[in-house]
């Protein structure tokens, strides 16, 4: 939510002349992204027609050896026609360069296409069914692609909880050191093996997901993406999208339109059924670690808008009451 | 520089189905602005050409009164061809309406054009010399509009400082408590009486410039506007423009460039050619006071980027030291 770095017009001119993509008309630093600067790019374009761009400035965990896959992984799968950016090469053909910001740091920098769209906050079914089939469109169109491991599974859960402490964790909630110590022993006994996998998103939240009316004209920020059960992407995206009122109520008419549009591209498996309410327990977890960790360790004045952990706590035990009868099975 | 609201997709839907603008195609918040908050939005547009605008909301300092001053005056500079960015009106003719953000507090907002350009950080001469044309045709431009007193003029730049106290200045400089004590003694004694005055925009940084190549493309950012001495928006505009280094070097070029473009569409008289010297050491004391303000009152970790007031201190000690000679006299 902050642009962290200044690039004046002089740097994005000299930036964007090693593209082919004409001259700079217009910039504009965007508030969004977390660990990375974005700026919304105008350009005369290369053909008589102008183009529109989105700068990335990596700023922080983004290893620059994985920018090759995550850009990769774009340019696949916009040239399978699944409504994602395609990376923008420079006139050598790279996805990505380096330069130097004003505070003479190196930065690894991408261009990648603007995509029209906006982030839903209230989705209605047909917009979560449209959803559920731009999901097993992207795991079918990446099914070849290279593999990368999941840095945020199973250990990356334990270890930031363990980081909170249990009295970290009951400073967020009196009750949540002993929810989070249950559950880890549930996932760790009873995690799914053996389940088809490949590379997925693992954060498709709605501001991931640009759309127009009911239809998906974008996802975006792979930065999560790696190799994973194609059924844990899914209860990801059903624990992302099927709740309102902070985890308070559950949508069943969306969590159906998502299973729905998902099976019209790609059946699950009844192995991947009976694992979904152990997965998105997992899947809840895994924003439940995240968010407890930086709910303890971001400064309350910082302009970054910390998440509830608990909204994710509420998710999780959701899913630990109804097993099954969340997906309708 | 920071988004403080958060707006749904579906407020900003609801938002601009009171204009004549389309349906909402994209939304970015975009990191300008450090008073309001601001959108880039991308509509269909209303005669089947889409249209962009920036989405203002006001957060602080701007009075809802003064509103209608900022907006009017937009409509007034770019109904007489000059570039800035006209305001669009509802359905119902208003500049702004009155929404609710998502923390249930009512807050206004206004939509303006969407206007090309980049803001330049190293300005040439050729530049120089658009900027000071453009800011004269203004002045002209808006000479029969309505008044508003100069929120920060002399009492605020004395309060300021006070406020700062000869510690806290002490802190940024320790010469600088008798540096601005000396400064503010020698402005009230020699501040020029009955210059040419009218509506003036009193904080055209480059920043507030859209250029594209050599012409400017946008002016922006008029919520310091107020009846003033045209020459010290000129001053301002100088002090401004015409120093690089952080106040360190002074562009001979630019200066000339600057002057040389104002007075092609407005001559400067005699007595405001000799009131330069002292309106720049108040124009750079301007930025002084609330520079130096803003330093120590934002803790050193906030998001937003603290302007240093050394750099205008030693503008100010630049146009003490070359009088006349400063503006090429």
């Amino acid at each position: 939510m902050a642009v962290y770095t200044q690039l004046t017009a002089e740097d994005l001119a000299k930036l964007i002349s090693h593209y082919d993509v004409g001259e700079l008309v217009s910039a504009k630093g965007i508030a969004e992204g977390v660990s990375n600067s974005n700026w919304l790019i105008e350009t005369t374009g290369n053909a008589g027609q102008g183009g529109r761009y989105i700068l990335t400035m990596y700023e922080f965990r983004i290893e620059l050896e994985d920018l090759p896959f995550f850009l990769g992984l774009l340019d696949l799968l916009a040239e399978k026609g699944c409504p994602v950016p395609a990376t923008i090469h420079d006139r050598q053909g790279a996805t990505h360069r380096m330069i130097t910001n004003a505070q003479g740091e190196p930065k690894a920098v991408a261009m990648i296409e603007f995509l029209p769209g906006v982030s839903i906050d209230h989705p209605e079914p047909a917009q979560a069914r449209a959803v559920g089939k731009a999901l097993a469109e992207i795991q079918l169109a990446a099914q070849d692609y290279r593999g990368r491991q999941n840095q945020m599974a199973y250990a990356s859960w334990k270890q930031l909880t363990d980081d909170c402490g249990a009295d970290g964790l009951a400073r967020i909630d009196p009750a949540l050191p002993a929810i989070v110590a249950g559950e880890l022993e549930f996932l760790a006994a009873n995690w799914p093996e053996g389940l088809a996998e490949g590379v997925c998103h693992t954060d498709l939240f709605p501001d991931n997901v640009l759309m127009l009316g009911d239809e998906v004209s974008g996802l975006i920020d792979f930065y999560f993406s790696c190799t994973e059960f194609f059924a844990y992407d899914f209860a990801v995206t059903h624990a992302a999208w099927c709740f309102a009122d902070h985890g308070r109520i559950f949508r069943q008419d969306i969590a159906a339109a998502l299973l729905e549009g998902y099976e019209s591209v790609r059946k699950l498996t009844d192995a991947e059924r009976a694992a979904l309410p152990v997965l998105a327990r997992g899947a809840a977890m895994r924003f439940v670690s995240t968010r407890a960790y930086d709910w303890l360790n971001t400064p309350a004045d910082a302009l970054v808008m910390r998440k509830d952990p608990m909204d994710f706590v509420r998710r999780m035990q959701f899913y630990a009451d109804k097993g099954a009868a969340a997906f309708g099975l």
